[in-house]
């Protein structure tokens, strides 16, 4: 993996797991149990993605790097979070920028294994989408990407942008970082501005 | 994969994605949060069952055909369905034909990559109850499986149907298409009737 | 695998199903749903480590005796327990019996799979708590180990040592009973003197 995946890869970790671990703060879990749930949101999504393309044992499980990650992200949520009351809507941030980052690792991960461009940006999406996914489930929350609020769309334009330039023959550092930027610029304005994609009407 | 258990394939990945948006818009999700729901319940029992014997990356991940179905029925849903009162008690319905379709095609497919004849009903069943499993789980809802209806069992049937005609030597289309109907009649007599397993005696 | 690593597996198997069955009973499941919640929690944790080692398809879907544990367990349960009101309690010490021996098999599988000893003690960890992460969220309770409770830890603590002992070119069966002890002991001591870790503090 390039260094510059590989950064991005153990950032999108970081924000991911630190996401875990304010949930798990919020919810009153000891300090064993937000680490759980911090590694959980952190690597659940990867370990999904390595699954599906067959790349077992996943790499994050014998990496200490990948394991370090939440571990620091745990603990620095337990002891300096200031308070409860101002850390809910920080969340969802926290949430956007792993959701860009693992957007654009999953899709070129899945490139990098010979997924063809519609898979891999499947991929992508579900790599970015799969930690928060288990975070909720486990914390008995209705997970965000079922919410009404433009989630799963931006993870999936932003593993779109990857796939088009690499399809296009373009792999430079700069593409995943256009393809992160693209992802997180969506998901923040729509948190901003409280975007919101049309619901079937209801007749009753 | 025969043409005739790629049709049944796909046509129960329709009606379970069915299911899977009718609960989406049940619950009042946006159109894309509609669609994951259709994908996941659609194509997750498929994707389960692929990861369990080894078939990965799976192949519904890379055929656009069953990328499409998914779509289709997200759309379909989102567009055409009358009135929220009305929609309820056809899921189960739909969710039966899907039950009764992947039952089959699951153990088809476990028996195609060597498993032995109670493994492969084993992953007839888990492909049928999977999808709904992680619809449900997704709404919110306790998963149908578990509640007091006669379900897992009327895919395991079906799936003994294919597993005991294969081990006997026979391999034809009309097998499958039996073995769908067992578990589809057993299911939906489940319905209209209540049928109901007994649960423990309470003594408290 | 060896004679007594295969008899601790079948032994955590077994009392694991029996506390799905014990949660399925609770819930008023019927009988098939009771066997398919005993299944689950029995089988799922070393499945979830099978499918993250590559071991696919799991031993466990194919060995009829890994498939007759839960089945027993669960109508042993559906028939002779004696009143649901004293069942509750013994749920968490049947669980801390396969929370015990799966860390141990667990870690000790990915150990003979070629893992690293850091890897293997987290596959052992969440060998121990799949199965009771599956029921718990099938049951729609929070689980176990997100509750204020000693419990991953403890099967972190198993697993660890097994893998120091492997490390240190121990293999005997006595050690994997050492672990399971270990494991055991910590969580039995948590849940009767109600031993809790520290939780973040509230600020507001």
């Amino acid at each position: 993996m390039s260094p510059v995946l590989l950064a991005l890869d153990l950032a999108g970790t970081f924000v991911f797991a630190l996401s875990g671990a304010l949930v798990g703060v919020r919810n009153r879990l000891d300090v064993f149990g937000v680490l759980v749930l911090a590694g959980l949101t952190g690597l659940g999504g990867g370990m999904v993605r390595d699954v599906l393309i067959g790349a077992v044992p996943p790499a994050t499980l014998a990496d200490w790097r990948y394991l370090l990650v939440p571990l620091v992200a745990a603990l620095v949520t337990f002891r300096f979070h200031p308070g409860l009351g101002r850390i809910e809507r920080h969340i969802n941030y926290f949430d956007a920028l792993g959701l860009g980052l693992f957007c654009v690792t999953g899709a070129t991960k899945a490139l990098q294994h010979g997924l063809n461009p519609l898979a891999a940006a499947l991929l992508g999406m579900l790599t970015g989408i799969g930690g928060g996914v288990l975070r909720d489930v486990m914390a008995g929350r209705t997970p965000l990407v079922l919410r009404q609020e433009v989630y799963a769309v931006a993870a999936l334009a932003g593993a779109a942008v990857v796939v088009v330039a690499w399809s296009a023959g373009y792999q430079a550092p700069w593409i995943s970082a256009a393809g992160a930027a693209v992802c997180i610029t969506i998901r923040v304005l729509a948190l901003r501005y409280s975007w919101e994609i049309p619901r079937a009407l209801s007749s009753d």
